[in-house]
């Protein structure tokens, strides 16, 4: 039986970027159900002892992800543009995110896609509540409302026991791919391999 | 015109295994080139900080690994059994490599592919001279002239200037391809793709 999968990202991670703009498709097309789940790599970075992205400490392996992702995005006819800065704070998209999906609300999977492309398509600023904003405006989700609830104390709860449970699921990076019987794919190179494990 | 492709590893690197078995029959295939170019990822990790292995000071990233590189080599039909101990020093098996490739002798290849294969395949030390003169054996090479050949002042220098020379091409981690446009790939994931760059 075909298990469903987890799609666990956050929106800081460069390479959940094109995972996210074309999991939708390749799900589809493998009859693999996925469920959105953001989360935050801070915490778990935390833990290894990283105080920001892997790729701003470690100078070589950034300058190399910047150019793979460019390459990447271009066999994918992605736009590609880097955002400065980076890492952006991605807490509050994640928790806009999360309280759509708590809702069970029709817009977050389109709201995810669209802050990914601001900010690694057109190099916006997703730490700006005015661009997470014009966004949600341009779904016709009332922003006020959606703004309150993501940063209401039961959504705040919500998103860090997600992380928490990325954190026990063994998740250590980001994209990452969980399914029912445990078996854990990281990145964007994974997911085409763990679509095909879900249908095992 | 197609470019030739370096092909960097290190015998201690886990994903330099897969890399290593498939590289000749897919570069033929793409009528790609192939140097080989073994160095030590200890200088390397040293001067990010890490004095062994990221599998091993990031626990979660390290478990995720082998069920990854298990996974991969059942996808390909390669052998695995994981190595204990983990990593294990390369340096002998670098230099022995070296040698042979630097004397242009037929071997080298071969060899190479068996150490991986007596380490990931079969759960062997390769730190072990007594492994590597048997696997040199095989090949009908004289292990005592070659050893000593390996370990000779020059052949030493030749693996630190062939390190250093794989840091300043940019390159943090094995498997990585290079080729003289300056384009670097890192990875096993990432065979496929730099071998199509070549032939561009």
């Amino acid at each position: 039986m075909t298990q469903a999968v987890d799609f666990w990202f956050d929106f800081a991670s460069t390479y959940s970027y094109p995972a996210a703009m074309r999991i939708t498709e390749a799900a589809d097309r493998a009859g693999v159900a996925v469920r959105w789940r953001p989360f935050l790599l801070g915490p778990i970075f935390k833990a290894q002892g990283w105080d920001t992205s892997p790729f701003s400490i470690y100078q070589a392996k950034g300058r190399y992800m910047w150019r793979d992702l460019e390459r990447l995005c271009g066999g994918l006819d992605l736009p590609f543009r880097r955002p400065e800065p980076f890492p952006q704070n991605s807490l509050l998209a994640a928790r806009i995110a999360l309280a759509g999906f708590s809702a069970g609300a029709v817009w977050p999977e389109e709201f995810c896609i669209a802050v990914f492309r601001a900010q690694f398509g057109e190099g916006r600023r997703i730490d700006d509540p005015a661009t997470l904003s014009a966004i949600l405006t341009v779904f016709g989700v009332d922003s006020a409302s959606t703004l309150a609830a993501a940063q209401a104390d039961d959504n705040k709860a919500r998103l860090r026991a997600q992380t928490e449970e990325a954190q026990q699921l063994g998740i250590f990076g980001a994209p990452a791919f969980t399914m029912p019987d445990g078996e854990l794919f990281w990145g964007n190179d994974r997911l085409d391999q763990a679509l095909a494990w879900a249908r095992r």
